[in-house]
């Protein structure tokens, strides 16, 4: 059924439609991560951390909407589905019940950091195959590290 | 580490904390389910199905903050991780790729008649274990019966 | 043609959808009513009067909405056309002709009661069969009981 | 008692309460009967025909109380009750029931075009009676018609 | 110095201008005069009537510029100094001190009335002459009368 | 002097009267006692703390108004003086002076805990009596216990 | 504990806390009776009164939370409690129950009256203390003095 | 295809068309030609220059609006494209490259007299046949009539 | 008839009163003489003046209220009226007629001069009478002078 | 005249410079053919794609400013008149005429793929002469992508 | 070249000139300083820190500009380049490099009141020459001092 | 003490640490220049380049955050002291005092061309280092000479 013609040649397509793929599946699970522990976590920085990762949901819903619709206008069907997100997340698994602030921002170190490296590989797989997917790319990039600076600097 | 003296006896408290954390999960699938439409929609009607999904995804959004705030405020850990919801959830799974558009109202008729009929059941289960948490199932039964209305009428 | 499959037993819906398509009557009668005595009352008091029932016009529209959707929600076809909201309204018909700023008051607080003793019936008769019905209906009775209180204390 | 020494002669003023009397009760019935629809459309226009429906409802709304308000500024009191509009109607009365969103369609733009045409005929019959009356039904009529171009449109 | 050539033969010109400038100095008299009154009015009605002036303040600002810029527009100069509008106005000089709040209604009920009436004539002296700046006299007089309504109302 | 008829029967309105009127107290001593510790509060945490706070007056503030006008909606007059408020509160006096930020928590832990123990109560004390009273305890209820979760939570 | 070292000598500094402590019971006082009177209030003006005190309340809690904070500014612990308020305020105790609109606007210019006569000995007393605390009470006095203006007014 | 019976005899219907057209051709362009000079405009005055050019550009961009839909309103299907305009515009071509701030203002000067020269055409010719379609052309020109001043002034 | 006992012996509410009527005069002069210029302004500079001006207005127009209601909360009686205007203004008369851009911001910069220096002898002559007053003829005169620069600095 | 010393090499500065021209020609006639169709699409999803136009139009009208501005600040006068754009544009010419909403969503898929192809072409023109312009069509670039998709969706 | 003639006497002048041009350089450097904390905090208080010092850079920077145009409306060119702001200002150099939260508090305390300090002098210091002046300082010092409070009470 | 593993090798984080060292300094500066230009311009451009220059003011105070900000997100403490940009602003000194409009904008070409200049090196110098930060250079380099061409334009 509906097919589109990609304005890519079809190297650099499957190139990006991969790296869109990995970073829609990253982004969602970043946000529940950070939902999760939005929710869960105590102790005395509760406030400050429990309003922070809201912050950090935003940015990763608006980028996984961003990415996913960029798949869509390449013509490739993006996959947001729980049970591809529980498989192919790069963010490690947290624990479930209570998390204590201290430990809630290292998550947040953690994870954000996994999810920055495998956005910079893709920055990088696709500079010549499609420099409009890339500048999304380095945007979404730009601000998953001011966050990453905001939850080290936290627990500097 | 870190408990709650809950306002509920515990007979109570697990009732309605089974309510809670299943309305989460149905929740978050929910709304990922209608993400996915959302991206993967085509055919006539794909403008109007399109911006209709994402007033289920605001709606679903909401409420799941709602209830996992309910669960922590009664003292119970809510879990809204992607594997839980993957495991857990009372929506069917949906089919990969494009979707025709009379197809994505389908599916959405049928992922609302789902959580609606669980979300019913928790209305009836906690009614004398927590007024206040029943009063919010009340709630969002209501608002997820109006979008089950819309998407009925529009396949009507 | 077009036939939803309500959530409610048959007995449950016939009782819920003569409360709502009764209340949807009476709300827009109310409306028109509050209406028309925004446009002829006069007297010393008349800006506070004709400003007081654009208040009760807003209510009376938001909730009119309200029930109508509601009852499509349910499967039921909800009719709110002249004829109907003529022949079947709670509200007692108005004079026709200017109406000095104390009947005005008069006018309102004898609608509102009218509506409000309809209202709590269906509070009482959908209980059972319909706690999300029923919950619409608690609130649109606050409200009115709000408005109520005002044109009371305004003749006090 | 209250009588206002109106700024036009006899003659006149009874030409532009008639056509200000028959304007207001043909405004509040559009504005029932599109809400009607609005709640009873079904069809896989559903959505469009739902919410361009609304737009009618506001308009009708905000004409019905210029043209009442303008009565009572020439000393005129309006009469917008249900049983009058229900009885002086320019608009044919709806079916009750689900109507198909082409019959919808189809329903709004006879009922604007009988309201057009009762319109113009103001506009006729006011021009030398009062030019501020006749201002008004031209701008009701210029946004009425835009109504009926949108649904011809959408019909065609 | 400065010469606009007006679309306007010279004889409509100065049937314009004339119209203009009298409409000029009488909205600056009725803005100063519902100022007067909304500062010294006493009795029971004070906020009423108070805040009822200011919009009455509000449409008077308005219209005066809009037909000063409309001089303006057809190149002629217009005149809102005090002293133009202390020898010119339409409006009838008010008493000074406090006034009740009855006797405040009654004063702008005859400050209205008076300039409505010359509005009137400004409408029919430029209605060959040029329908631009006749259209602006139609939606003046359209916007005064409805004060004059809501101020007849209040001591009706 | 003025007297409203109840909607409700003498012995059910006794029970709303005296639930309104205990809920009304308690809720103005809550944002007293908040707003106190506002100003008092220091330490590291002072900022969220302070911040917080103020959250909680404005849920107090905006119920005791809600709950006062329903009293009056009932015709039952409210009393929310000073020296009612200093003597009926369920709210423990709190010390005078600084108060470290640890403290300040705790204080208010304790003074919501209370507020919500007799909130229960009224929830259940006027189930039969008043279901629309009901409701609104209810909410505040939900809105309470909310603060009461971020405020442990802080503390775990 | 904390403590501040105030830019004011110590005998400065005690003048200017006496007048900010003093100030901060009258102005939480005078919320309190303002808010009392608008649920209480019943007759004709009912509208008026019931709006008109509402902008006292806004006046009084903003001017309350500015002096608290001076206060604490200057290293001085401000006191709001019920109790101090109950004890230490400057407005005469207003009578329980229902209060006619007449009496309501005198029970405000009483009310305003006190607290103005205590705010210009503040103003007079920290004139040299302190410019900074002296300017505060400046402003705090012109909105009391229009306020109680607009009261006068009203029973004028 | 697609024909509307329209509301205007045959004769009229083609005297308002042509106006409309002729409208619609004219304003596009002048949009065009006011933001060709709002980037090509250079001097001392220019910021003034380009700000007051962009209020042209609002203001044709919203008429053009405007009378398109007017004309399908009316059954006649506007024509707006770029080969239509660049022949038969009223407003004379201008040269390309950069532009001095006083050739800016005479240009838009003498676009505006163009404009409006012919607009004043159409509101005699329309008079009889459309008052509607009239009641356009009269603010139009008073928008067109407003900026002509404003250049002419900053050119005197 | 309806007499304040104002908060000020008699000869300071002697003196504070004249300061407040001369204030009050020259604001709304100054407010029609800018509005004068704002209309009949000519020149390269036209469009920033024309901007300017309004600004002026806006100011001019705030404070006459600001110190129009001062009076009325000390018991006196303000005193807007046109040829009180007129006869009393501090602002030299303006000629009729255009005005060149330069000689426009001439005449504002002569009539702030003049309102300043009056403005600046009520500081000095309120100062013991009334420091509330004071205070506001204090921010008027920062306003003024904030304006009185910009003009300047446009002819500098 | 008027001569900026670009911050490029004159090679550099005459790819960019044609890019740009290329560039604004095409996106002023993307918005106005996106208008045309907005006025004359007819069918089913009438409303649907009329909305979708002008949020193209919106687009294009957008950047259209972006590229022209950059033009002018690299020192080349950009040309934007109805004759250039006309004569050199990228997109197709469409039909005079009604056009059905089908064919309507198909002019755009291939308007917007014509300027797209050229669009990605000034993307990798001006990847090594100025990296400033060649991110505005990248951004261009994705915006038009993501319009594309949904005209194709829409059509699918 | 251009010369105000200012309002005030020379030696009044001189004095308020020193005031004013000593508050610009503490306030400008006061902005610099709380930015480069903001950026180089880290610790546990990291984002309460982060934000509470964006609010006094919101604060100086207000006031800078006051302080600046209230020189420029005396006719005093006011200076506030980088090197006089480095060479003259009241404010501690800090240290480069990453702070500590609770050190980063400390700075900030010790900064706000080496300023007010200095502020709190110009208030006296300018209470004869320049009254208008004086009052932005007092309005000044309030603000500094409020923030002074919340950095103490962070470290209290 | 607290350190970040940056995400780049040494060799690239030295050279995108200077480069974003480099442009905080130059844009810290070029907003207090803009600042400094701001308040001391005369002459009959004053309005015009007074409100251009705060635009100006606005863009690099919003970078010179994003830069610094970036640094601390690279690990790398930025540093904005007043003393650091006095040293090393690329941004020549300007004079003290007052300065004519046509030398303010020439002041202004000549700041935005400095930095600009450096800003297109650290655009190059950054590509293969970091394409992160190189997209902040690029788009802070579109934003500048965006303004750089609005100044050039008015010497034009």
């Amino acid at each position: 059924m509906y097919v589109v013609k990609s304005p890519l040649p079809d190297a650099d397509l499957k190139t990006v439609a991969e790296a869109l793929q990995g970073a829609l599946v990253d982004l969602i699970d970043l946000a529940l991560v950070a939902k999760q522990v939005h929710w869960n976590v105590v102790g005395p920085r509760f406030r400050s951390v429990h309003l922070q990762l809201d912050e950090v949901v935003d940015t990763a819903r608006m980028h996984s909407d961003t990415v996913a619709e960029r798949a869509s206008a390449l013509g490739v069907s993006p996959d947001g589905r729980a049970a591809t997100v529980a498989a192919g997340s790069g963010v490690k698994a947290v624990a479930e019940g209570w998390v204590k602030d201290g430990d809630a921002v290292g998550t947040l170190v953690d994870a954000l950091g996994a999810v920055i490296t495998r956005m910079r590989e893709r920055v990088a797989a696709t500079e010549t195959a499609d420099p409009v997917s890339q500048d999304m790319f380095i945007q979404i990039t730009a601000d998953l590290e001011k966050h990453h600076w905001m939850f080290q600097a936290a627990n500097g």
